[in-house]
This record gives structure tokens, C-alpha cells and sequence, in this order.
């Protein structure tokens, strides 16, 4: 198909499909002329993904693009992306007290003695130093109260959603759903809490 | 204190300090002369909220405004926050099919009946539906296996939020509270995921 064509079926204006490829997200097309180049169905579920990693994962070109570049990588286990939230997957990142930290480490340990897990892995550990320490930092200490609910759930989660992504067939498919499912799953998660936060909220004005 | 001094205490440079608080992230501080003013405590605590806001809770400088501008209305309750989910808090938004969101809608009244949940407001609904969509779009419906494991995950977080939220005090700390948390607590339940997909992924490879 023409590019054109390629903007229909994926919804996206050519103008942005353009930009995509300036920016490495997109694969050129086949060129069928010097100035014409033909496209295939790989092409309208690349542009699909690009989509749905930008708007709905809200992660920036730049992250976008290395997430795609792990994907396309043959080297890539489903253990690489599931395991260590590595290949640009953005987490967060900042600098804290050393006191902030040596509060941070002790709470990491002790909620993961809890839960049965073994020592994540450090850049894992320093997002976690860095969430906790901002509640911290605004005098929001309360989700201390919450944590261990928190680890449940995202226990619970996880547990589902490697069983579901382990299940794809053939391999890059896998590795594929691990990231979809990694960046998507945060939205989805985020959306369904606010949804029990409603629903929870609604029941006890009623009490 | 004076600016230099606000800027050493919340660990924020003095540009940024003068950023924020053109884009009315901050509010002035008292003038003591036409080209002097002095800054509180309070100053230093929304500067952090600030911080925490936009680099962990990864809003926008324009949904920041809106979120501050949230804690200081004295007409915000604890519901309108933690229920309706409005005050610029980001959601996923975008357009779908009709076929889409047909199927889309269908999924969510399933889930709904299947938690007891009552039909969500009409903002999250729709945040769901654009979500679900993205799952679909790009061929990774696995998503539905895992869907009733998210929803009581996020059931389960939020009835532990609003637990540890509704104990704050004065009425004030309550709404902040509740807006911290949902910010934060999206970035602290997605880097838990990450750990527990770490956590799984190396017990999956050791079996």
C-alpha cells in the first residue's frame, strides 16, 4: 500500500507517520520509485504500537524508541523485559538525602523479607528509593500504611500477566506482550484504581 | 527566607524556583522591598509537592496548575478527588471505533458486575475504553485473561489509600493527601510491578 493508504488504515495523519520515521519508529517502505515507496501490514501494526506507546503509554520518542528497538532485537528474552525493566522502559529517577535513602533501603528490605522476595534488582531498588522518598519529601508518609497492599497487588499483577504474555506464541510475540504489557498494563492499572477509588469513595458517602 | 535560602532547603535551583513560580506553580512570596521577597515554610512544603508532582508523578506543567489549584480550593472534598478523578489528574484519552468500543464497553460491564462495582463515572469509563482500545489495536487482547486479576489488584490498593488518606487531619491534608497519593502511588505501584515481574520472571527461569 502507498502511504496513503498506510495513514487510513492506521488512523494517523501522514504528516505524523512521516515524523515517526524521521525519528526511527517507523521502518522506511519498500521504494517502488525514487520518490515512492510501498508499505505492508507490518507497517500499519508497527504504526498501531508507535501509537498506542506514545499516547496511551505516555512515554517520549526517544523512550518509544528503544522500547522498539528491544522488541526488534533477536537477542531479547521475555526474561530481559518482564525481568529488569531495562531497554528504556522509563522509571523514575532522582536524587535523595542520604538519610531519605538509608529510610528508603530499610523499608525496601523489610517489605520484601515480607513478601518472600529476593533482592531486586538495583535499578528496580532506586526507583523505589526515589517513589518512597517523595511521599517522604511532602510529608505523605502515610502510604507506608498501604505498602504491603500495594506489593499484594502488584504481585497479584504480575503473576497474571506473565502467565498470560508466557502463553504467546511465537517468541518475539512474547517479548512483544511483555512490553505492551508492561507500558499499557501501568494505564490500565492506574484507570481501574481510580475506578475503585470512585466506587469505594461513593459507598462510604452513603454510609 | 529569602529566595536563595527557599531554593537551598527544597533542593531546587534558583531558575526553576522563578519558572515555577511564573507558570503559578508557586505562589509569591511576601515583598519586604520592591525587589526582595521572603518565603515561608509552606513555600518550601509546595515546592516538593511541586517536584513531586512533575518528576515522579510525571504531570504536565499545565496538569500541575490544576491539581495545586485542586488543594488549595477549600470547596474540594475528599470525593471529589478520590472519586470523580477530575482536576486534571491525566487520564488516557484518544479515539476508537464503534466496533471498538462496543466490545470495549461490554468488557467493562462485565467487570463491573463481576466486582460489584456500580457503572464508574462517565470520565473513567471512557479512560478505560481508550485503554482497552490500545490493547486490542495493536493485537494484545491476552490483556482480558489478566483483567479480573487487575481490578481486584486495584481494589485492593484502593481500599488501602482511602483507609490511610481518610485518617489524615486537618480536612485539608485529607485532599492533598488523596491527590499525593494518586499521583505517587500510579509511579509506586508500577515500579512494585516491575519488581514482581523481576521476581517471577527469575523464579520462572530457575524451575
Amino acid at each position: 500500500m502507498r502511504m496513503a493508504e498506510l495513514s487510513r488504515e492506521a488512523g494517523v495523519p501522514v504528516a505524523t507517520v512521516k515524523y515517526y520515521q524521521r525519528e526511527g519508529l517507523l521502518p522506511p517502505g519498500e521504494l517502488t520509485s525514487p520518490n515512492q515507496a510501498r508499505y505492508g501490514t507490518d507497517h500499519v501494526r508497527r504504526l498501531k504500537l508507535v501509537r498506542a506507546l506514545l499516547d496511551i503509554g505516555g512515554l517520549s520518542v526517544a523512550d518509544a524508541r528503544e522500547v522498539l528497538a528491544a522488541i526488534d532485537d533477536p537477542r531479547t528474552s521475555t526474561h530481559d523485559v518482564l525481568g529488569l525493566a531495562q531497554h528504556g522502559l522509563p522509571m523514575p529517577r532522582g536524587t535523595v538525602s542520604a538519610a531519605d535513602r538509608d529510610w528508603a533501603e530499610e523499608t525496601i528490605a523489610t517489605l520484601c523479607a515480607e513478601r518472600g522476595w529476593r533482592p531486586p534488582p538495583s535499578d528496580l531498588i532506586e526507583s523505589l528509593v526515589v517513589v518512597l522518598c517523595a511521599f517522604r519529601e511532602v510529608g505523605h508518609e502515610w502510604v507506608l500504611d498501604a505498602l504491603s497492599h500495594y506489593a499484594e497487588a502488584a504481585d497479584r499483577v504480575a503473576a497474571a500477566d506473565i502467565a498470560a504474555v508466557a502463553r504467546l506464541r511465537p517468541t518475539e510475540a512474547v517479548v512483544e506482550g511483555a512490553i505492551v504489557g508492561t507500558v499499557l498494563g501501568d494505564a490500565l492499572l492506574a484507570t481501574l484504581r481510580r475506578v475503585a477509588h470512585a466506587e469505594i469513595s461513593r459507598k462510604r458517602l452513603r454510609d
